[in-house]
């Protein structure tokens, strides 16, 4: 059990931000059956902020929740088909029920990392469905370890079955990773997950260092294919797992032939860029590039000097506003 | 001093694989520019394989390695400019003596790592020439870290002021390099370096890991700008080394904007492909992957159970006969 890692592939999820939710019907069709047929653990599916998040304000997808969730449903036989949920943008009654009748086996609930109160009723309404429930805490860079503990252990009260750590921002070093999962794993009775982002080109180290921490819960995507600078590339967990030591139950040729194929399939692959490199610097999320570099221009400042202030602030996503007073602060201190 | 990393930036030497040598006049100028202006600390440049290696056979680069030095030289002010040498294809009378006719400040004399004592006559010659002189140990993880250390301490003892390993093949996990690092900084009176390839997806982590253990010379080109699946990309290795507190020297906006300007400049940038991976997980080199499809093709094997077992059989380059009988053998079993 020690050496056991759940490869949890989050392709058909966070993929999805890499082509503005545009899934399709044949692309969830073929990365299903491959994932399936290479022993992945858990294939989440749906859009890439979550359950009940498609709208125009967001980002519509090409199909709806529902629709991608049957039609995965209808490929899978061994990997579990799983679910992103974030309170606020799912609700129990409407959104879950009919997801759990769409036949997910697995949801993860996920708040930002000082919201944990948020998931109580979502985590404890999939226990009494008998599906199995996982824990998310998103940006969890922006706590202390100690204070990471206490929201997971809120969330391991309600009903979670396991709890993963989620980098949004890519902002972990590989200690800092080991330090969290180490004193989650102390702390939790449930196993521990970790969700990396490449932003720092530490995604496969952090997620190493998590295994070796103690985490039995991987997320990863085919070469990384996910938001900005992309997630851990699944082939590559694979492959450093096993030569560090590590079980995973996935056959690593069916995932190298799978990342082979990825590049046709998906078009589009994630790369690390400089922008990426600043949110993963300054610890906010990679979302923000577009409107820092618009307010960038406008105010005549750096765009990654937005970046670095915005992260001494904390900002995290939804909190757009911010950028232009940044941005505005800025201009004022050059001309100064 | 403890915390003060020098970035050995092998953009203009290394990267040249990725282009068949096709290194231009016009790149060498803007890009030793630019990492002038970065403040990087060398700056190698000539032929992907070492100074006097451009060959039909080996492959010939567009301009010689004397014509890259010279105009190198000229936009040099801060940097330093390296050579990269491997007794074998450079003569000390010959080559080393006009590279340092050219105005090289740095010359590396890089071995196999099993074959330290090859570099006795061109390390002392470049000391005896007022010129700083480093040794480099390549495919560093055929050796157990004790043996390593012998080699190292040989060309410490030929007067080499500094000691890389070169991850070749890019085999190494973190806890592999720290390990040999901090055995070497143990046992040499001189700085330890790191050079990293990037097929397991580590590159960045495996230099962290060699920092954190004592190297003080890091290796690393633009966005990772290298043979097979890249080397460790040097604006990441001054994000992450600023991130952990180590100091570079360099400027990171600066640096930001150079890789920004790196695709357009070198037209392609290194990724990790299924080949790549398994290079890395063998820790046979990946210019080995074109013979190697052909002989797979041609015996109706594997690709990759042949990278395997020239792994197990320590296949270093030059060794490409092997690739055959390895092949034939696999399909014999398979026909048993």
């Amino acid at each position: 059990m020690s050496s056991q890692v759940l490869l949890y592939d989050v392709t058909l999820r966070d993929g999805s931000h890499a082509i503005r939710h545009q899934l399709t019907k044949e692309q969830i069709i073929e990365y299903a059956q491959m994932a399936d047929n290479a022993g992945v653990g858990v294939v989440e599916v749906g859009h890439g902020i979550g359950l009940g998040a498609s709208s125009l304000q967001i980002g519509k997808s090409l199909l709806s929740d529902e629709e991608m969730l049957r039609i995965a449903r209808e490929h899978l036989n061994k990997s579990l088909l799983g679910i992103h949920v974030v309170p606020g943008y799912a609700t129990v009654s409407k959104d879950i029920s009919k997801a759990i009748d769409c036949g997910v086996d697995v949801v993860r609930v996920a708040a930002q990392c000082t919201e944990a109160d948020t998931t109580e009723q979502h985590i404890s309404y999939v226990r009494e469905k008998g599906r199995r429930v996982y824990g998310g805490l998103m940006m969890a860079h922006m706590l202390s370890p100690e204070l990471l503990v206490q929201e997971a252990l809120k969330m391991e009260s309600y009903g979670a079955e396991g709890i993963t750590i989620l980098d949004s921002a890519g902002a972990f070093l590989p200690d800092d990773v080991a330090e969290r999962v180490k004193l989650l794993t102390a702390s939790l009775k449930i196993p521990v997950g970790f969700h990396a982002h490449n932003n720092l080109g530490l995604a496969i180290a952090n997620s190493l260092a998590a295994v070796k921490a103690g985490a039995h819960i991987i997320d990863g995507s085919i070469c990384g294919f996910g938001g900005g600078a992309g997630n851990a590339s699944i082939e590559l967990l694979a492959a450093v797992f096993e030569k560090q030591g590590f079980e995973t139950g996935a056959h690593l040729y069916k995932l190298l032939d799978m990342a082979d194929r990825a590049e046709e399939l998906f078009k589009v692959l994630p790369k690390i860029t400089s922008s990426s490199i600043v949110s993963g610097m300054s610890g906010v999320v990679s979302v923000f590039s577009k409107p820092v570099a618009r307010a960038a221009e406008i105010y005549n400042v750096d765009p990654r000097d937005i970046y670095f202030e915005l992260g001494r602030r904390g900002a995290i996503a939804g909190q757009e506003d911010l950028i232009i007073e940044v941005a505005q602060q800025l201009a004022g201190k050059q001309s100064e």
